[in-house]
């Protein structure tokens, strides 16, 4: 279902990237970048991964300048397992914790229910944030990363970094107007190497839903983005939405393609991981929005929600998409 | 913090537990027991519990005299890595997913989702759902059974079962009164054997927290109910409580001890898991509240949110427990 809102709005968000995504096209836009190695003073992964996670959040409160009483609920989610990177960074603050899981899509999940928190009056701020690490989830979904696997080109690279959105009934300059929650899809793909196949049918689902719903077309839009399907997904989304009738050929890209730069960068079909469309959206977006660049964007995470347990098993991966709705405000 | 709630009720709920609980002191509640063996039919354990939570839903729906688009959202999590058993099982309905994680304490997390929605008048109908499944956890957070390790006795015993709920705007005779949202607790514990003793600290920060926000004594409730302390977490919650001046000994039990019956069965220190808590509040506790001899009740869901992978990596294991009150309505 689609929802309006009339009093939801972005207030402030801070970012940290990591060694690939600084070699990025949008580099400049982070508010901070942790370049020296994967490791960020840590000595695993899965600790780097919290310790960016949890900086976000507390710059975030300190740059906008709260305390943690002040807001509401940090609503976080990430791909590792248990969503252990948000549920261990959460112990840094003394704020009640809403734990979310929509895989890469998880951020979108997050602004979802936030803006109807807030659209219902039950909350005034509320901090969204996710991560993702490149090799604690290579460790993970993939291989050790030291097998050196030959990788498929319809394969992503997961994205490093954090972000965090203030969330907010304060009017600001950014205003989240409507958002559609996904639905589960399943058209039984198994190829854990092609997730932009898998997740494509997820975005067609949830942008045709959030377009019929509010009786509009694609260019009603300044730009359309989905979190990360990569060159490949993004080719078969435009096909799936101009059988549909809907064109996406002009206003359209996808995150995964905005944060590397394929052409120099070794990351196959582009970025993926959640931080792919929230560092995209946090720091890149929210910028040109403030700019005058962009007007009204529609953000759509995409997540494959699949467990590697369950492609063992031969089962295919389910996939959902969240869409959220941004426009400058007047 | 606790939000207080005026138009929330509980219109009806479906439960189907397995082999375990079926030989357990609430076993009359279910509405369903799948009692031949652990796959109910399916080829692997996770199969088994998606389609035990898929029947749940189901069968909630079509026993409330709905259809999907009734449906505002599933509100679902799991212990699976990636949620897995609520992803897949999401694939059988046409309805809004939002996927959710809070160990054990999931049920409490969607229960405080659902009512703050439906307070906010941003949804009229949710259903909760979330599942456990004995072997699919065993599997994933201790050893291969085969192994048959020997346990510590605080060791605590996975239910399995699924449990769905219908929250609504509806009046009806459960009424969700006020909730509170937990917030992440670490005081360095690393035992993983002994989850009662990790989680008991939540349980009294997010009891102590409701007690004070509400300004009431434990004795407000006719019962107080935690998710999964088992025996020895439940006389440490006991011990905290009484330390802050809060006499638990009169109307204090736990989940984990109403399922089993230690004394015939082999569950440890009692049973764990989300449908722990799930099961018991949704068979056994509704339906003593409809027959009077509840009138007033809090439900405590607790969660060890930690990860396996940072429990090998020497750090300590965080939790987190969601309050909801529910009370029988005029």
């Amino acid at each position: 279902m689609t929802r309006k809102f009339n009093n939801v709005y972005v207030a402030d968000s801070y970012t940290i990237a990591g060694v690939y995504e600084k070699d990025g096209p949008i580099a400049d836009y982070f508010d901070l970048v942790y370049d020296k190695d994967l490791y960020y003073g840590c000595d695993t992964f899965e600790k780097a991964e919290e310790k960016m996670l949890s900086n976000s959040i507390s710059k975030l409160i300190s740059h906008a300048k709260l305390i943690d009483s002040d807001v509401d609920y940090i609503i976080s989610g990430d791909l590792e397992n248990q969503i252990a990177a948000s549920d261990y960074a959460l112990r840094d603050f003394n704020i009640p914790f809403l734990g979310i899981f929509s895989a890469c899509a998880t951020f979108g999940e997050g602004l979802y229910l936030a803006s109807n928190l807030i659209e219902g009056k039950m909350a005034k701020n509320i901090i969204v944030s996710t991560s993702s690490h490149n090799m604690a989830a290579e460790k993970q979904f993939r291989n050790p990363t030291e097998y050196g696997a030959p990788k498929k080109k319809t394969t992503t690279f997961t994205s490093t970094g954090a972000a965090s959105m203030l969330v907010t009934s304060k009017k600001s300059r950014i205003k989240i107007t409507s958002a559609t929650c996904g639905i589960v899809q399943d058209k039984g793909i198994t190829d854990v190497n092609n997730m932009g196949a898998v997740m494509a049918i997820a975005a067609a689902d949830t942008l045709k839903r959030h377009l019929k719903d509010l009786n509009i077309k694609p260019d009603y839009y300044d730009l359309i983005l989905t979190g990360d399907l990569g060159i490949y997904g993004k080719e078969i989304l435009i096909e799936y939405m101009k059988d549909s009738g809907y064109d996406l050929s002009r206003n359209y890209n996808d995150c995964g393609l905005i944060l590397y730069d394929r052409d120099k960068q070794n990351v196959f079909a582009g970025a993926s991981g959640p931080s792919s469309s929230a560092l995209t959206l946090s720091a890149y977006i929210i910028k040109e929005m403030l700019r005058g660049k962009y007007r009204k964007v529609l953000i759509v995470p995409t997540g494959a929600i699949f467990s590697p347990t369950r492609a063992f098993q031969k089962d295919s991966i389910p996939s959902i998409a969240h869409a959220i709705s941004l426009e400058v405000s007047e």
